[in-house]
């Protein structure tokens, strides 16, 4: 019986010795290593808090102590550690467990996530409401050096001095898998880890609080602290914010980690743990290709080896779309929010390095700086994915469409996302954007569109947004020169008078599918790509309005506030009653899962369309019996 | 002839000796005191940056170089200098100047604002596009102490120095103005300008800058810097994010700042200019009540003395009946992002102030330290105005709605905001909400209806949201004890048969009004309190679908996704057909001016429900002949 099969919960993590929790580390690894090698998900950031998560639950004590971990996609560890280790080949898998932190899936998991930068700050409220109860547990935030990029983390950061004398920071920092600097707080850290003056005294302090314990060590650590900090300031940044600084540490030694977190349970001041860890630790393709495998989809668990993608994504899509259009335009630049990888804005740098721009988990500051360099005359694609642009809701209104800036939003994975779940699906981004004056919402129904739609944006002097799934489309080539599209003219697929079927973006062939069902039951049903979420075209609406007697919208997309929606308000301006189905995602936040199951659960099919649209049809066959 | 009169854009300001300069910065104070005594404005940060101001223009060139302010409240004085004077009567007026700083308005306004935060961001695209252009000029981003709370300025300060060479920011610091302490980074500021060791370095430097001047200058400065860093570190965390630090200066020095600034601009490394001002320096009432000074409206120029209010705003009556909340139950905890008296939470602080928060201008944070205490158990009401709520966007989707937790956002300034104008409307939170699955949005017709709809939300276990308007309601008294509302029910006013009208919190005395001239006409119109904009209830639509030949909505809100739109989808959903008038702002940004005529403006009115509706009232009084 292999150790980890001993581990029902982090109680079982306390019987162990020093020596077998090392050994527990190795079989962790290893069941990362091929369990994920099947489901596919973030492997490397897991990898790399092996030792930190068992050092954790080794010290503390959850779900009485609370763990909160930026995005939480390095969870896989603590799920492992917390009765989920026989369901843990289920990960990301339909009706398995989610790839993040979830409160309902276990007591365990105190606080959910999926964005980054949210730990420090829901951590400091459990904090505050701990001091308030008068409880005596430990609140422990995890999150990685990219966190501190994020405006929310260094908000929180501000007000932990002032709020409670009880919170752990651990800073998981990435040192060596950082592949570039990402603004001054990375070089900051990396200033603080080759600092030699200071690693000598943090050897010479573990060594003492390893070996003498308890006040002895804390009064040694502190005054070797004090007379560090005199030199050089190492971690001073955040001893101005007024957290206690210990570190740097090495986070992959045990004994060493188990050791600090028993004196930094005993502080009486917020503290903060720097500890350096190596993303991808023990799997040496993931150390190789740190990039590659801070999440994928599955590999093979002895090369590392992926199956060839074959079809572009339509990230890969954008991203050669942009740098053709950069080619010809140099007043076309491209930011991204620390997703050079996930979409694809990496392929575009090599290209343009000047014109590329990452400013990290900055999703805000990402707009307001797209702005400022639209007020010069430049014309700024920034792509985010549609969830992360909730984040920059504000700056959208308030810095770019109240100026009417032409900053263009590309938003990938707009639309269900899939595996990662709920806090990933891009469900939110017409009805978040469609109140806001001045911006044009678009969705393209394939790869070829998609470049149309980015030549669009360039030429069109005030915002815009557009839409794309993650993955892969229909595998349409796209051609050599891109055309402009008028704003808010819908596309007529297949002309028809009975019935209009309006199939936005990626859901097209739906409505393409259905109005062939209806043909094969002599009913002439119009296909329309309606390429814009705002301005819906009003015309077109119109002419199928008076014309035919029901109108269907497909929509990868809540309903409410949605394209639907959208149809709906322009019918009831035009003052035209016609009957509207309305086929997209429920007011429910959407589970994890296949895509494909995921539609048919919720409805998001012909058949459910079909069904809705029966009685109409019905009276539509009828009336044209009585017509004839 | 006064100074300011010769003042016909900024290069007459170049034409003033220093000692004019100073005569200039006394006529402009009293003209701030006089002119905004009779409109009302911020006058306490504009006579705090008189100096700054001036001395800005003075060694500046705008339009060519770039003046970006943080929240741009104060602007006056750069109004002033910029060929606005013979206007700056009109200024929050209707068709006059506007607040804040406003592209549209004038070539020197380079970025609009009226959110805080935004400046470093904004201008750091600035400078990159500059750079890029090959261009000269300089940006200068002016930012007070406030706005190093916020998230977005740190998130720019994590940028810049990795990404130009040339930014200046000025850190417009009112310290003797902070009443209280908002966490580690005011505390932070306080150190440097109290620490007497680098008082002293500072003196001595700008002195040797002022006899000395160009090279010899910078090379002694940056010494003493060197030096100064060495001891204690004042601007050390400016300088951690590699931005050379000046300062702390006497922000009200005009010869000072003018050759400061001539020394900035020949840095060839972004720099901050550390400035302490006196917020409302010159008019002793301003000096005495910092807060109530910071923005209000009209005054007595001489006294400083304000009419008396009497009826109590919506913003007062939250506070009350916050606290008795509080008072009867210990999980109800208050917070607020930096607006104690903008939301009257400082009237709840003195009551339970170990319950009240304020985490600075940090609205994210803030909903997620909200969440945080949620899953502890605790009541968090989240006072945050609803324009600035839209910068919280996706921690209301992420970390309060897709969890579940049980968070109460208080919108204060649902609405038109009137006198503030584009940046301070609250007219999106229905579109930007509707779409989020598990919140409740409630809109209360009155004061005692927003005490029951607090209270009914302090009931509800999952997330809620209550707009209400700016200024004072009607006037309704309080009841002593609040009652807990069906979620999603809406309460009939008036019944009727012929037509059904909803108005929406503020608007309902619209539809009293259209109820009362359709009666007079002969037609029974049914008024309806929908005081749910999600659910909206869905049963009290169908009834008056089914019976009333007209449906009419009034919303205080844009119409794209509002809550019209709302009863569009219900009524589709339900598969019934009715025609719908709603009224409610068009998809533009509205400009600032009193309510009522901007009402009256854009159709918010009976009179534009009624012409709209004439055809259709039309065909039921002929369907009532008929049938009769």
């Amino acid at each position: 019986m292999s150790l980890l099969q001993q581990i029902h919960s982090p109680a079982d993590v306390k019987k162990l010795s020093i020596p077998e929790l090392s050994l527990l580390a190795e079989e962790i690894r290893e069941r990362l290593i091929v369990g994920v090698s099947r489901t596919g998900g973030h492997i490397g950031p897991n990898l790399g808090v092996v030792e930190l998560t068992i050092a954790m639950h080794y010290v503390f004590d959850t779900p009485h102590d609370s763990f909160v971990f930026d995005v939480s996609h390095q969870a896989y560890v603590h799920k492992l550690l917390t009765g989920r280790a026989d369901r843990f080949e289920t990960i990301r898998q339909p009706d398995g467990l989610n790839g993040f932190m979830l409160r309902t899936e276990s007591e365990h998991d105190s606080f959910g996530a999926g964005h980054a930068g949210t730990a420090l700050s829901a951590a400091l409220g459990m904090a505050v409401a701990r001091d308030m109860n008068g409880g005596d547990e430990h609140i422990i935030a995890l999150a990685g050096d990219a966190a501190f990029t994020n405006g929310i983390t260094m908000e929180a950061l501000n007000n932990i001095a002032s709020s409670t004398k009880r919170l752990i920071v651990v800073l998981n920092d990435n040192a060596w898998s950082i592949d570039r600097n990402v603004g001054a707080i990375a070089s900051y850290f990396h200033k603080i880890v080759t600092n030699p003056t200071f690693v000598t005294w943090h050897d010479r302090a573990v060594d003492l609080i390893e070996r003498i314990g308890g006040k002895a060590a804390k009064h040694v650590a502190q005054k070797a602290e004090g007379a560090a900090k005199g030199l050089i300031g190492p971690g001073m940044l955040f001893e101005e914010f007024g957290l206690n600084y210990f570190g740097p540490i090495d986070g992959h030694d045990l004994p060493l980690l188990i050791e600090t977190f028993k004196f930094l349970k005993q502080q009486n001041k917020p503290v903060l743990l720097h500890a350096i860890t190596q993303k991808g630790r023990g799997f040496q393709p993931a150390l190789e290709k740190q990039k590659k495998f801070h999440g994928l989809g599955p590999y093979d668990p002895e090369t590392g080896e992926t199956k060839p993608t074959g079809q572009k994504t339509y990230s890969e899509i954008f991203a050669e779309s942009l740098t053709k259009l950069a080619d010809s335009n140099d007043r076309v630049v491209a930011i991204t929010a620390a997703m050079p990888n996930g979409t694809a804005l990496d392929l575009f740098r090599p290209h343009h390095p000047k014109r590329y721009f990452d400013v990290g988990i900055a999703e805000e500051h990402a707009v307001i700086f797209a702005a400022g360099m639209a007020t010069k005359g430049y014309k700024p694609f920034c792509a985010i994915y549609s969830t992360f642009l909730q984040r920059a809701f504000d700056p959208i209104v308030h810095d770019v469409c109240l100026q009417n800036l032409p900053v263009v939003f590309c938003m990938d994975r707009g639309g269900l996302s899939g595996d990662d779940g709920p806090t990933h699906h891009g469900l939110f981004d017409i009805s978040y954007l469609r109140g806001v004056p001045n911006i044009v919402h678009m969705v393209p129904k394939d790869e070829d569109e998609l470049a149309d739609m980015m030549y669009t944006a360039m030429l069109y002097d005030a915002p815009s947004a557009i839409r794309y799934p993650r993955g892969i489309g229909p595998g349409v080539a796209v051609k050599e020169k891109p055309v402009a599209l008028e704003i808010g003219k819908a596309e007529v697929i297949r002309d028809g008078h009975d019935v209009a079927i309006f199939g936005l973006g990626a859901l097209l062939p739906l409505a393409v599918t259905m109005s062939d069902r209806l043909a094969a039951e002599g009913l002439s049903a119009a296909v329309i790509n309606p390429r814009f979420a705002k301005p819906v075209d009003r015309e077109c609406i119109a002419a199928y309005a008076r014309q035919c007697g029901l109108i269907v919208t497909f929509e990868d997309h809540v309903l409410a506030g949605g394209f639907g929606s959208a149809v709906l308000e322009a019918l009831n301006s035009l003052e035209l009653q016609v009957p509207v189905i309305r086929i997209g995602w429920p007011d429910e936040f959407i589970e994890h899962g296949k895509v494909d199951a995921l539609r048919e659960k919720y409805g998001i099919t012909v058949e459910a369309a079909m069904k809705q649209a029966r009685p109409f049809l019905d009276a539509i066959a009828q009336s044209r019996l009585v017509a004839h």
